[in-house]
């Protein structure tokens, strides 16, 4: 961290400064400048938390070198990191497809989703048995028989299964029933909750918050890895802006920033951004070409009668056509992806 | 609601959609236009929320004309709710003041912070025993110790309490010692736990998210609402901005908007958005001259030494003299505050 | 446009409102719902233009449904707009490349960038001469005598020229040695520089502002259009968000929108919204994936020793790299680029 | 300026960077950290103007420390400056009002304007001649007709007169006519506009832009004030966020901060923020409690028959009651206004 001391501050306010970094047990190296005095610090700063310097008298502002993550930064870890969640690797050479309805509504629907997305090559079912809605009055989710139904269509297809949670209860839950969690952008920063999903040990999905940094979104993987669960995969999925033409404005420059950051994989939910099945697609290659490992999208057997987001869900024809085109693009990213026509 | 029809739109597609409408037992308005058909929708839109219109052949885009929440909006109760919290009254003629230190140290510290601020005319005791910070490493609160001394605190001074709960274990443990729930910005689409303490009918401070619209701040006050308890009180605390001069962006024209579109009283937390207490008197004034109930700000003994927050934390002296001009200010507004020099 | 009336207003509110109406020489849907009336107004609302029906007693607000923008929408022209640059055709099949330098610095400079960026298949060379700076002590730009080595770059090398203009002046000064205009991000609403160009009938490149929504900027496209000059193209460029890690956050889905609410061609500038030539790359190929007509990059022999933006230009090793990886993405996105080795 | 080398750096590299630095006549602090190596700048770091530290190999990051614009700065000038407007001083202990219509209409509306906002107090005529508008379909200003009606308005009431210029035709136009020039949102980073403004040397009302930040709002006035003309009055008037429930977001925390910055005047324009008069009073009386010297403030005649912006202006009676406020608030605030019943 560096000290930047004010251009009137006294050589008595810069000595007490420095005394008491000293007495922390830090360095200190000071760099007297033509206008003002500047310190930087050396050594672990967190002995500092509980010392405002910034209200020291003579000290105009703190600069944060360093960020606040370590286990999800590149410090700790230089090499990329792959997420095993039995056996599909998140992170490595094969792009990594997760799709399915955004709620799980009936057994047919999710059987329907379910063989659908398997045959274009998805290796994840989504579907969602606990929905945070924006009002009270709109549909919750079918909850633990939701669970049940995804474990059905696991058993049929073979697929992995990813599903939301939204409290500790809904953790304890989906235990049995699920390969990974997700945690969703409103819970970005519940933090009671990523640190139930963090002492679980399942693999977890970290959705970026809408009003979310980059180094916030990194502190929030830090939650759940500082309670000794590594297995963390970060998915943006668009932050709000003055932009109203689409419902969320997709920043697909975080998954280059993100991977430059940290060594988590990285994956690209394109549906809740665009808001409009058509926009889902190509917004979907673009994800994929900026270098992210992976989709999570939402795929209805017939988009016309869900219960919920009805408008962004692709029908099983589309998302055929979106894995065709995935398959092409990654031999040129040097990816992989295995479609079958 | 209103649906507009695309100008290609062929009286078939006009047809099909207005027989949905109907068999869903509403009312249809056709409006012929020049360029294209528009139709209007009466009776109980609630019958619709599963119905995915926006993807119906001929459909360009639906338009909500009412807004999603009930109970929290002034149809349903025109006249502005007064909060009435073991007898103080938030939301009447009396400025509501509700001071005290980001969070709960030690008996000393709170004590010394309770006096003080009840001094100066506080009715209010705030401090935090539960701390959601951005990073794991960061203090974390005291937890159950906390509400301990702000019980203590409490009895000797005879101020209300108030304290942030983060989840369903919080709520259940601030339920003996605490007179009032706050629920922070990070949770405020934390939807479990805003139905949790709508549950315990406690009163409840709702702080708006620092990416939440006005419409969805209502409607999670709604969430409570809906659970039968009505004693909610918002607050504003900022908003995510490209502005970083602040930490947030304190949006005071959310006050009259707020009191606009519902019943529910108002206050201001000026601490949290100025990030710097050199801001927080000038906010402070600003917040009640725009039309707020009363403030929520940070006080500490001595912020020299606080363990979170410390910036931003008036000192005694700086919140006594925000009394006196509140006091001043308050009749030219129509108000009542009660400082005694 | 919709009027919506409040629930209060009585009927001679409502009558008031519509004999208005009529009196403009507009139709009146009146569609009297459960709660409230809503009015759907029929006929050409321009004439509405000076009538603050908003401020009519009763009325609550005002919902428009047919965009401001008339030229650049597509109820005026469906199909898509190619845009022809002495024989460069943006819009259609081919994918089309602007690259060079952010600014002209001088002859080498100039004529180095023009050969490296034409042998690696980029039809036009851009370069600044008229540099809009946040500081007025930063590089301004060589101005005409900037014009003029562009002019000699395009000589030798057969590229087509585009530069910024910034003011009426260097509009004048530009037309006899340019191709197409440049309307930079900071003049998207500078209303007489729009009609200036608007007027030269030359091609004209309108930068999306870093705080222009879509429809504002359609409605900037409309001013140079309605000045007779219909060869204006779109370019997105990043939006100003909370989000700081990258200097603007590009905002890729603009591009599919904007091709949905206009005819016009639309290319993507991944160099000023990335701010570091490493994001670059990456954000270049998701431009094109997503469905962008073609890349404005910044490209400089020596970007070690550039008067400007010198952390975010590529060297033309690396200009040459992405235009390979162009030239595979082409054809499965079924457009063309030529490339050779 | 501080230079952050990357934890891999080798000593190579440092001594590369330190070298560049020392050539370019520059101190360097060499701060030898346990994780990485910074490096403190001392001298006129403009000479570095031109020279990419940011892409020398090792280097991580550049840390600006000191402000980029000088003249505008509190280092150059601490106290707070006066601005005089023939005879008027913003800045001083008296509260400023500038008071008017949107637009110049016809003599009648101007005339009865000027009487209007005089009587209650107002020092300045506001009143747009040259009107930038969204659409080119949009009312844009009656242009040296409105300059003159402008003028006959002042020789009847002997207010300052105030005008938005939109273009180096307009302020050459507007010279004989107005005391004071306005450069309106859109323009803060029209640089050719400042450079003009500034080379007349007539005091200029500087609003801010709807997405520029408090830094680049003081290096705007720097390019005026770098002409030679100190005489800039900064004007805050809301800043583009995401909540849609007002136009603009007003960031009333922007003036402490802009006076905290900066030595030059501060007043609000809460009109085109609020978009609606129902709020424009609230948070005029909130922009003085905040600390503004003033406030621009839409008022008309006749709001109902504007022809521009019509929900937003006051009517005489409303702005009346609004300076009956301020006179009450101003004493408190250690201010002056004078307004007669």
């Amino acid at each position: 961290m560096i000290i930047v001391m004010n251009p009137k501050a006294n050589q008595m306010q810069i000595d007490d400064v420095v005394s008491v970094l000293k007495n922390s047990g830090l360095g200190v190296h000071i760099s007297q400048g033509t206008e003002r005095t500047i310190l930087g610090i050396i050594g672990d700063k967190s002995v500092l938390r509980d010392i405002p310097l910034e209200l020291m008298p003579g000290v105009d502002k703190l600069v944060p070198i360093v960020e606040s993550y370590k286990l999800a930064g590149k410090t700790f870890k230089p090499e990329p990191s792959i997420v095993d969640v039995n056996g599909v690797k998140i992170g490595g050479k094969e792009l990594v497809i997760m799709a399915g309805p955004c709620a799980v509504e009936n057994y047919d629907q999710i059987m329907d989703a379910a063989h659908a997305v398997k045959k274009s090559g998805a290796q994840f079912l989504r579907g969602g048995a606990f929905k945070p809605r924006t009002s009270p009055y709109a549909f919750q989710g079918l909850e633990e028989e939701g669970l049940k139904l995804l474990l059905e269509a696991k058993k049929a297809t073979g697929l992995r299964i990813i599903t939301e949670v939204t409290s500790d209860k809904a953790v304890e839950l989906s235990i049995p029933y699920v390969d990974m969690f997700q945690i969703g952008a409103r819970n970005v920063q519940n933090f009671q909750l990523l640190k139930e999903v963090g002492k679980s040990k399942k693999p977890v999905l970290l959705k970026r918050g809408s009003a979310t940094t980059i180094d916030e979104w990194l502190n929030a993987a830090e939650y759940i890895m500082s309670e000794g669960n590594y297995n963390v995969v970060l998915c943006e999925r668009g932050i709000r802006t003055f932009e109203t033409a689409t419902r969320n404005t997709l920043d697909l420059s975080a998954v280059p920033v993100a991977k430059n950051m940290s060594h988590l994989p990285v994956i690209v939910d394109p549906s809740h951004a665009a808001g409009k099945s058509k926009y889902v697609i190509p917004l979907s290659r673009a994800a994929i070409a900026v270098g992210a490992d992976g989709l999570i999208v939402e795929v209805h057997p017939n988009p016309m009668y869900a219960l919920s987001d009805a408008a962004q869900q692709l029908n099983p024809k589309e998302f055929d056509s979106l894995c065709k085109d995935i398959s092409m693009l990654a031999p040129i990213l040097e990816r992989e992806f295995t479609y079958e026509a």
